[in-house]
């Protein structure tokens, strides 16, 4: 069955211009000449009146209809399409912007592409810099600094007050923090009896946070309270840029280390806490999405014995890339700024430094990812 | 070569019979006829004294060696392999024990089964009680019914105190709690103006908690403070047995439903979280090791069009055994009980209650598996 419809244009142009019906689906040909599959199952399931008025959750219980379910009649008016039903004598009615929006027909993951941009030791010039004051009182800057801060999953915070409250006060403008077996917030200082490398004074080579942990935690808060020392540079490297470029020139090796799982754990007295996880995650869509890399915490490998020697050269592969001087910044952060990054993307490190030479203290705690796309959406709908 | 040794067996009563070396790696064949293969690069990297002595983090630095490191000479003597490396002058000492214990060669599966024992309605007459005193004064109780909850992934707990301290107070007797959206508790009544189902009086159909986030909560804590409504009772469906059956039964589908992601989405005034995610999650040894099921917070389905209809068979051939009476428990927990269960394997919803025949209020928190699984290494040591 072909319908043929001719009516005034939206306003984005695009309308329908006729309609095939299948057994399965219907055929959409817009104006613009493009197609979109829409299964007849898949139109009924999401129904406008399928959700709940308040909570726009879904009520529509699917096996209320069965998967033969088909329009009787298809007819399209104005901004809608009208159908019919088979089953139940119920009746949809979409806008065609919706139908538009939601098409699934055409590249999937044209339309999941990450929005992020990759960047090298040239970055160090235009790291944005954000203003506490101006993040603490305006949405607007909130919003802003949140966009950068997606983007290259690197940022700066200037003019912190002198205590470790502003920086839970500034972290909490995005959402609650993550609590780990550290605490919600920790102070990187160097001790006598340290419980990992990070609490000696020693350098620091480049890694991910808490790997061991099934998600390790998302954007990173570091509040710079005193750094006078000599030495305690902070370092960091887009690992993203570096996964991107041994995507490029080593398939097998990135492939390796997005399908193989090594072990990782941290343990003390009272936690032991272990997980495997591949080095480089890829989504469903193919894009690099995360980097775990912990060379202090990755445990002893258990890969098959058929592939544990090649992917030693693979993780060796992309451990050489880190260290290259092409991606690498360095920063000797100063009291009252915070440098905020994404832990999962960005490896964290700093040079040595010398004890008696100063003070060096950092205060720390996490945001998660989830809490930050969620603020980052809602923000949009009003500054976007 | 060929190093042929003689020598005491050890406790287990295997030992290296003989050793041969090849280009990458040793093959040790040990005193049962059967055959590990070491490395070179993989016994460097994880020679002993690789180890921080404190922290027991790795700070050996794969760089410093090359990729074609081997042993210039290997000696078994009493209960070690010693090496003698062909870079650096270093030698290495590993315990036989060590080495049995780490073997990779073999079939890497059997040694990452999951230990869960699945279960269906039957089930409603072995549920595990554990009591609130003991689990809260006796780590050896804390430990059993941790085990039974790791296996199962539902017990109860009676004796609950009237609080809702009390609640947290057992929680945290495996760790900190997971924050959400909700908070760190909520409370679960009938309210006015619902943000979701759950603050309703109807039915509230079978469902994991939160899959829109990226990490839905572990194990979901559900204290009854009141229940004496008409109805309300609880409803849970072990979600690993029926992803078991679709596995077996029909494996096109499963392998849709592990492979295919489908959008979830939570919003109100101030969160928007959303995830893509597989509603059956297998891991890299072949273990289900998650089911996120939850009809309301699916959104629209968003797959390619070539997949569409398939894969709603296949949702919906998963959703009736859901469904299906041979796997449902029922419960009506009275004041003082709390279930506690995995969120992200045991389905729950309950029937739905007459507002005005009574009160009915739980009290819920979550504590995520990572912490679970700590909790029980760390409790392992002493009480297995």
């Amino acid at each position: 069955m072909t319908l043929s419809v001719t009516q005034n244009l939206n306003t984005t142009g695009k309308r329908i211009a006729s309609i095939q019906q299948n057994a399965l689906s219907l055929l959409v040909e817009w104006s613009d000449e493009t197609v979109s599959e829409f299964h007849h199952i898949w139109l009924r399931d999401n129904c406008p009146t399928a959700f709940h008025i308040d909570t726009e959750e879904r009520e529509f219980d699917l096996l209320s209809v069965s998967e033969d379910i088909h329009p009787l009649s298809v007819e399209v008016s104005d901004d809608f399409l009208h159908i019919e039903w088979s089953e139940g004598g119920h009746r949809s009615c979409f806008t065609q912007s919706w139908l538009i929006e939601h098409s699934y027909s055409g590249l999937i993951n044209e339309r999941h592409v990450s929005a992020y941009e990759s960047w090298d030791s040239a970055f160090v010039n235009t790291i944005y810099h954000a203003q506490y004051e101006a993040v603490m009182d305006d949405d607007k800057a909130l919003y802003q600094w949140m966009v950068e801060l997606d983007k290259s999953g690197l940022t700066l915070i200037d003019g912190m007050p002198d205590s470790t409250e502003s920086t839970v006060l500034l972290a909490s403008r995005i959402d609650y923090l993550r609590q780990t077996n550290f605490g919600t917030t920790f102070n990187v200082v160097s001790v006598e009896s340290p419980i990992n490398l990070a609490y000696t004074s020693i350098d620091l080579p480049l890694h991910t946070d808490l790997t061991n942990q099934e998600t390790p935690p998302g954007y990173q808060f570091l509040h710079c309270l005193a750094n006078d020392c000599e030495g305690g540079e902070s370092v960091f490297v887009d690992a993203l840029k570096v996964a991107e470029e041994l995507r490029d020139e080593c398939p097998d090796y990135f492939k390796l280390l997005s399908e193989q799982v090594i072990p990782f754990r941290f343990h003390d007295e009272s936690h032991d806490i272990r997980e495997h996880h591949s080095v480089i995650n890829v989504d469903q869509f193919g894009n690099i999405i995360e980097i775990k890399f912990n060379a202090h915490l990755a445990s002893i490998f258990d890969l098959p014995a058929c592939v544990m020697y090649e992917y030693y050269l693979a993780y060796r592969s992309l451990m050489k890339r880190l260290r290259d001087e092409r991606f690498k910044i360095e920063l000797k952060l100063s009291a009252g700024q915070m440098v905020v990054f994404d832990n999962r993307r960005v490896l964290h490190g700093r040079n040595k430094f010398e004890d008696s030479s100063g003070r060096r203290h950092l205060h720390g705690c996490y945001v998660d990812r989830s809490e930050f796309k969620s603020r980052l959406r809602v923000l949009a709908k009003k500054y976007a």
